[in-house]
């Protein structure tokens, strides 16, 4: 049965969060709220979590019936056999929703947790009570601090949402997607997704104006017709990445254990979500790059590619990374090369695409290094034959070529032709090689500057043909 | 025509080691070789350049006429219009054999490199002189400290030999391999494979006493009947990766530009490979990633895997990437399961295979946690269901659970385990996830402890069924 929208609008949107049954040591939820601006109260029972939840500066009642106000979100944490009582409050009090972080219910396969999980079921859907979960980790809300984890941001902006059916990927691909550049605006948490389910979410994140860009970890949807239906409609105006689980014998059996998720025919599955213009990827890394490309660059039209990479050995890789991916490697036009066989440095090197630079920008070649890569990029700009180039910054060896001040020339350069003359996606490749210390300066200087980076050239080639395949799928169905 | 392989051998463990044209500012053939035991002399023309040569510390002389002794290796570093002189003194003095870094041959295209290489090769032949190159890195011998890059290790003991066609994977294999914790023993860059080639190599390494894993880099076979032969005769008793670059149409065109390697239609380099019984490979990381399994772990015999995670969501991710490679997660026995349901969390935890462990073995468990662990670990070694196990190790987010006491206790466990009762191959993942510190620190411990380490279940799964399907090959090779 579909949820009131307006109703799930003020769950995840609240300006009222009341905790119920947190504990020491770390009373992670309340803790996890504190920089919420709105009103945020605690509901617990037991004298000796009390102490240490004042202690904390957070404001505790007895009860529910106690909470000053109207409350738009209950969180909950009470041991399994209450939550039928806490339901029952929360509909008593017209609590807005909940988010229902107690697990131990139908997921066990126990008898006692399928019951329990019956009853509130019941009594959700009586009173029209949308609950996130339940075994599920709640939501995140970047803009008001609602957080299910201490390395989420809380800060104003963002355009990317997830929802996850497991837990534990709700927070990695928040954690993952921040760390990748990625400004995420909110993460549902689905659980077993007992009363709201996967349809709910995904109507609502259609609408909502903080989400452009919608990524999701699923093992089996609840109601599949009309979720499909409501993915259809969405990614005709913003692009879905949705990561399955289960999609082998070995992965759907575990699936079953994790989140009592049914199996679909995977054949199925794959013919549906291409229908309906998502876009599908069998790792949660895989959803991550993909959806990089597509927050960080212009749209990815046309296969057509530019690879710069910096030796030879590395050109033929990345050339078999794009011919994999399906990618095109075009040559230049003649007056491209003309003007290229001018300055490049063909010994251990070349320029045909892939372009084997190493000898023609290293700062020790005798024919320049900035001035050079400064001329190869002016001309692929200039060139009609690309759509989108891939380029990998070589790290080196322990104190290898990571000099800060000729890290910010080189990508000064890279940055100021991305802005004002190639106008195209670009991904940048960083290899986490054996020097972790450069790697890190070198990727982190790149995503602090906005580039997409991947750690290798395959998975670069694939996010972009994965961007690529949606925007063709979603010009061809506008044009039906 | 097959090389003298004592003549190849005295090459490639040479003696007296003479560099010749070597340049500042750098001096880096000099500088590789600085730990080289043996006798190691150079030769330039150039009072500039003679300066900086002695001022380091290297005895230098005017011509390859006037250095004492016997040559058993010449590493060629002058301008390539100079290499046909320097060819013919090296016949004169009767040289061992010549490592050729020179470039700009056949490789460029161009009328010129090709006529000096045409020149060299037929010099070579005539006096039956091994070269190895040109254009290429030259030779890495670990015993000897004879480098051609300073992160490779000098010292005792090495069991993995490396063969490549490009000098940056040359290079590169060598590091990724030693920063995965593999002893190099030697690497060969190819380079243009003008004079000695893959075939010649290959022979070479099968009776060589200091290789027992080899790993090869190649774009194009110049003696393909040969090379296959003798990959038949050594996959016989030592494991060969074979990393093909060129594999697609975008990278065997870009192979042709960079060694000038002929394009071998794609089914029928697979075809050989397979029957060779070699195990092919299509990146870098996915040889480095076999070898390591290879190496640190037991034989891998069968395709029935432990897995071991840290969450829900992780459970259901390794159990695709273990379908996804064509492995088994077989149940455990009825008395195994009676077992752990004495102790194990199931609330968001699950021991069916993969073991979402999470809850069970988490120090703030009321239920324990290192004891937890033995206990699942003890009833792992002694079900009678199981080949190998792959185990993720959690790292957290910045300041997560890397506590090093914690992570010692824990390997320890783990540790005596593998030693005492387990027996069979473990592999190992950490995520790199938003905690480069963590990961780091956790990664760095492994492979210090001699485990083979991955970033991914994908690429854990992966290496071990490569792996797997060599030894099956290789039995049933045996029994015929």
């Amino acid at each position: 049965m579909p949820v009131d929208q307006g109703r799930l609008h003020r769950t995840l949107n609240p300006r009222t969060v009341v905790v119920v049954g947190d504990k020491g040591p770390n009373y992670q939820w309340l803790t996890n709220q504190k920089e919420f601006p709105g009103e945020l109260y605690s509901v617990q029972l037991d004298p000796n979590e009390i102490k240490g939840i004042e202690e904390r500066g957070f404001r505790n009642f007895l009860s529910l019936a106690d909470v000053p106000g109207e409350i738009d979100l209950l969180i909950c944490a009470v041991p399994r056999q209450v939550v039928p009582r806490i339901v029952a409050d929360a509909v008593t009090r017209n609590v807005g929703g909940i988010a229902m972080y107690t697990a131990g219910f139908a997921e066990t396969q126990e008898e006692l947790g399928i019951e329990l999980q019956a009853r509130i079921v019941k009594m959700a859907n009586d009173a029209g009570m949308p609950i996130v979960g339940p075994n599920c980790m709640g939501i995140y809300n970047r803009r008001l601090g609602i957080r299910f984890g201490s390395e989420m941001q809380h800060a104003e902006g963002g355009n990317v949402s997830f929802m996850s059916q497991s837990g534990s990927h709700a927070g990695g691909l928040t954690n993952d997607g921040q760390y990748a550049g990625l400004e995420i605006t909110r993460t549902i948490s689905m659980g077993n997704a007992a009363i709201l389910n996967e349809a709910d979410y995904i109507e609502y994140l259609a609408q909502d104006d903080d989400t452009q860009y919608i990524g999701i970890y699923i093992e089996g949807p609840r109601d599949g017709r009309r979720f499909f239906e409501g993915l259809r409609e969405v990614t005709k105006h913003k692009p879905v990445v949705i990561f399955k689980g289960g999609s082998t014998d070995n992965g759907a059996s575990a699936a079953r254990t994790h989140t009592t998720s049914l199996a679909t025919p995977q054949a199925l599955w794959d013919a549906m979500v291409r229908q309906s213009g998502a876009i599908p990827v069998v790792t949660r890394d895989e959803l991550i790059d993909t959806m990089a490309v597509l927050v960080k660059c212009p749209p990815a039209i046309g296969r057509r590619m530019a690879l710069l990479a910096g030796s030879g050995g590395q050109s033929v890789a990345v050339s078999d990374s794009a011919g994999r991916a399906g990618l095109q490697m075009p040559r230049l036009s003649d007056a491209s090369y003309d003007r290229l066989k001018e300055f490049f440095n063909v010994i251990g090197g070349s320029y045909f695409n892939p372009f084997d630079m190493g000898g023609t920008i290293a700062p020790t070649s005798a024919r320049g290094s900035e001035n050079n890569l400064q001329k190869i990029l002016d001309i692929l700009s200039e060139d009609g034959n690309l759509d989108a180039a891939i380029y990998e910054l070589g790290v080196g060896g322990p104190g290898g070529r990571t000099d800060p001040e000729r890290l910010t020339r080189t990508l000064d350069t890279i940055d100021a032709w991305r802005a004002n003359s190639w106008q195209k996606p670009l991904l940048m490749v960083v290899h986490p090689g054996t020097n972790p210390e450069g790697y890190n300066l070198v990727r982190s200087a790149l995503i602090e500057r906005g580039y997409p980076v991947y750690p290798s050239f395959d998975r670069a080639a694939g996010a972009y043909s994965r961007a690529e395949r949606y925007y063709a799928t979603r010009a061809e169905r506008t044009a039906k």
